[in-house]
């Protein structure tokens, strides 16, 4: 029997909150994370539910092919507890319900309600996962889990050929404004290839290299074409070449929401209006195009007149540009695409891109530009990943001072996890800063402790970590233009230190897979300190990172319930122990990561 | 600020329950209605919230382009309030947050959490629609809005033709049993579509009629042919012809989940294993084919190793049943596919497969047989309806019965509303019985006066109503194969009284486009009674239904705060009212339907 609301208000002693308690068969909430294994989470209130079970079956025969799952508790905000279960059905199908105990108390949720006197008969009014098809599943580029991203802005990383500057370029090292240009290029970034290897970075996203009149170039004039101060398609080739005979991928920027007012359809509209065979490559309200009193009467990325939106929906309009996608995967052979704006344009044109795109490489890497909650483009038939700008809030706000307590950025951080499916999470493009927001180290004071802490969490974190050129030698800066500053070549210039702290955090990441992919979970987030101690593992690896986010030493002790024994990650000296508990003491704004083996117990 | 767990335990007077709040920016929660009109859907803990706002805006120009608009409270379940609003932004793009007011407190929700002291600054942290594309919007057919169908089984409605009777068949009007032939076929519709046409409908749904080995054609063996025992193509387009002359769309049954053993592809890879050119237009685990003690090596629809499953992911099969699915669009031009097992197809084919059907019929109308929540294929990508089982459970509950409150009933009707967005709701194919349950007469026990309440309620809710063939004449029958009887043509054998109930319902609704496409509620469902009035209404139109669902006469009473006229929807008499009151008695599952209009003011 389904429970209504007047049953339940009269069922004494019922205190498992069942408004709370949250499931939907679609999305972050049950998925195939491969075509073998099924994720099913479920949330109830903070605190509110001890165990909680997953009761799996095949509907065609239930008797003869069912079983029950314990579900983990895999993350806490600050309102719910979330419950998954790794399910791994006979025939790539099954039915299926959960329940909740709590003390003395069971409720069982099908799809149908909820019910808490018995099991309701299975499958009817069970949930259902008809058949998990390789095709619908969001499939990752493998190497990307693994990858360390490092951004470049070509105008501003390095001048490698001064003979294809553009009219006006500045000295070197300039104050930028939003028009000036430094005569950065692709000659640039293949003389500087060395320094990114030894960073130790594995993967390079350039912002556009088309041609475009601005120095950010999204503005896009020719899509087939690299802008002439940056360089030409043999270029650009022999950059790709070189980066990946080093073992480096690399990945562009694709300005598809709208281009230039130069850009030749456009043109094209302008002059011929209604008849121009471009007049539906645009979202034009009527003809002739034109701005009155700078309301264009025609959409536009923002309200900048000169960037007229495409319409992808138009047939020419996206086999064109699915051409441009096709182009230079096939020709310059880059490893994916980065998606400007990609939230203001349909998901069909994104379905038909991703089809696009993986019929070419599989392994090519799909990152949109969506600042907010991007779960629509990471069902497995758009995107790989999005930029994680919510990702960068928390961490900042975190490290920045003392405000935020760790109880609420652990919950924050949760909160974010159970966002996505977790492969999703897995290769999110996780970043601290960007061409779009002020530099990290600014963001976070100018103070370097700060910004170590940050980058420590961001590398040590899951998703695919990205870093903006220069930060690692403490560029600093404003927002845009101030943060698109000249990279600094002149080494006594660089903060060395820096370079080297990162270069370390970078090499551990690659060296130990279970800092890309390995649980994570914070073992001490408590609101009355502002320290914190949280965990990647896997069955037979774990780190654990230990950080005082204060201004005074601190003691941080941890029980360890198993035998155990631990190292400093870095410098491998083992770690004392009493009792299987660790204690360490942090100065203010110190870190320390330490790292257990079962092979080191030999 | 945003709250945390800490600072909301500490809030005095918070009484607003958080944890009950709900929204995600997508799927049912927020949806384009059209190119221009968008709906924002958001869930409250029953009863806790009195007042609800949309606070609107553009992220690009917050300033000079936001605006806030009070949500409506457009459905109550057994544990929630829903609030809807509908928004018509400027520039087909908005940022959005909701103000949540009860007493003296108030709370803001936006995609980063919670804030009680004051509105967070729009638009940092707000959820975003980033831009409406018609494209990606679900558009359903309108003729599908108002349309009432009727499904026909052929074997068993009508024989026209007994030349081409399948060996072995049946006297007509036998009992039938899983393998029993009757003889019906397409002449025999042909030969009724007066009657059909007398009854009211204007749509006809046909379960499969392409060659197929059993009686129910649920196992193709050719896509391609119309089963010799029902005719050829000219006969079905002269039905269909026939069929569109008389103003009755038809729909068939696309059986696209698994084949006949008997499908020539199969028996190909039967003979020639893994060489066969078929090989991977099934799911085969290993070759020779085989069937080892009832378990076959590949998959089927449930464990019938007669049903081999097509690999719908494999390029040259989902080009052969997409040119299926084309051919009989263009051939015969009729008006949709209802899709077999749909649920267990991937999300990728259909997506090809809207495409492919709508670019040669925007307005055919795709159903998908989906018996769960089905929210993943409606998102306009897929799907324009599924067969609405749960409604068909809920329904048949509620009037089989006193066992079901009225509350409950409610509360359940509204939580349907809920499962999806408004356009998919007013094409969904609402039905009380088919093929695949016992009939509904037989499910309410026989009782006619049920059949009739329950019928009512079908032809008076949201969603496009489908009638079993027979069900008008009070053919009864348990589960498959006894709910499939032939058709009775004797007039005197039929029940000509409840034939003309079902004329006169269906007479009305498709009389009154409020019937079908106007907003629902209960204006009366009470736990403690055993009526319910509900309402059909626009802005200048409204129906009452009242009705008694128990065995003692009662008297209704329902006060309108206005000044409206009613009258008796069927003879047209006034209604007596007295300040605003009106007075019904009802006897024993008895119904009244009551009609207003402005018009009828004048």
């Amino acid at each position: 029997m389904a429970l209504s609301r007047q049953t339940l208000t009269t069922t004494p002693g019922t205190s498992i909150e069942l408004e709370c308690l949250y499931h939907s068969p679609q999305g972050k909430w049950a998925y195939p994370y491969s075509e073998k294994i099924f994720h099913l989470r479920v949330r109830s209130k903070k605190n509110n539910v001890e165990r909680v079970f997953a009761l799996t079956g095949d509907k065609y025969d239930w008797e003869h092919h069912h079983q029950e799952l314990e579900m983990l508790k895999v993350a806490t905000d600050a309102y719910f507890d979330y419950w998954e279960a790794e399910i791994v059905p006979e025939r790539k199908r099954f039915s299926y319900g959960f329940r909740f105990e709590s003390g003395e108390e069971t409720v069982w949720m099908v799809e149908s309600g909820f019910h808490t006197k018995e099991q309701p008969a299975p499958p009817g009014g069970y949930y259902e996962m008809p058949y998990i098809h390789e095709v619908d599943l969001l499939h990752v580029p493998g190497w990307a889990k693994s990858a360390v991203f490092y951004q470049i802005m070509p105008d501003r990383f390095a001048n490698g050929d001064p003979g294809n500057d553009p009219e006006g370029t500045l000295e070197w090292g300039g104050t930028p404004t939003t028009d000036s240009y430094f005569g950065g290029d692709l000659q640039g970034i293949i003389d500087h290839l060395d320094y990114i290897l030894e960073l130790g970075v594995t993967a390079l996203y350039l912002t556009p290299i088309f041609e475009a009149p601005s120095n950010h170039k999204y503005d896009t004039v020719d899509y087939g074409t690299i802008d002439s101060s940056f360089g030409d398609i043999d270029l650009l080739k022999q950059l790709v070449d070189l980066a990946h005979s080093k073992g480096l991928k690399v990945v562009l920027d694709a300005v598809f929401n709208h281009t230039s007012a130069e850009f030749a359809p456009f043109k094209d509209v302008l002059e011929h209006g209604a008849d121009s065979k471009y007049a539906h490559w645009f979202h034009i309200y009527d003809f002739p195009v034109k701005v009155v009193e700078g309301n264009p009467n025609y959409d536009t990325f923002g309200f900048f007149a000169g960037m007229p939106k495409l319409n992808t929906a138009n047939p020419e309009t996206r086999e064109y540009l699915l051409g441009i996608a096709k182009f230079w995967l096939s020709e310059v052979h880059i490893d994916g695409w980065r998606l400007d704006v990609a939230n203001e344009i349909d998901h069909a044109f994104w379905r038909d891109f991703r089809r696009a795109v993986k019929e070419i490489n599989p392994e090519a890497f799909i990152i949109g530009e969506v600042w907010s909650d991007s779960l629509s483009w990471l069902q497995g038939d758009q995107f790989d990943s999005v930029m994680n700008y919510p990702l960068s809030d928390k961490v900042l706000e975190f490290f920045r001072s003392e405000d935020v307590d760790p109880g609420t950025f652990a919950s924050q951080i949760y909160g974010l996890l159970m966002r996505y499916p977790r492969q999703a999470n897995e290769v999110l493009f996780n970043l601290l800063a960007s061409h779009d927001t002020p530099r990290v180290l600014t963001l976070l004071g100018g103070d370097t402790q700060r910004l170590k802490l940050a980058v420590t969490f961001l590398l040590t974190f899951a998703g695919t970590p990205c870093i903006f050129y220069g930060d690692e030698i403490g560029l600093t800066g404003e927002a845009d233009p101030d943060c698109r500053k000249c990279m600094i070549w002149e080494e006594d210039r660089q903060d060395r230190e820096l370079f080297s702290f990162y270069q370390q955090m970078i090499a551990l990441r690659k060296k130990h897979k279970v800092l890309s992919t390995g649980h994570f979970r914070f073992l001490q987030s408590e609101a009355e300190s502002r320290d914190l101690v949280y965990e990647r593992f896997d069955n037979n690896t774990s780190f654990t990172v230990w950080m005082n986010n204060s201004s005074s030493p601190v003691t941080l002790q941890h029980s360890f319930g198993d035998r155990r024994r631990w190292q400093d990650a870095f410098s491998g000296e083992p770690v004392q122990m009493e009792g299987g508990r660790i204690s360490i003491t942090l100065e203010p704004l110190e870190y320390r990561i330490l790292y257990s083996t079962c092979d080191s117990e030999a």
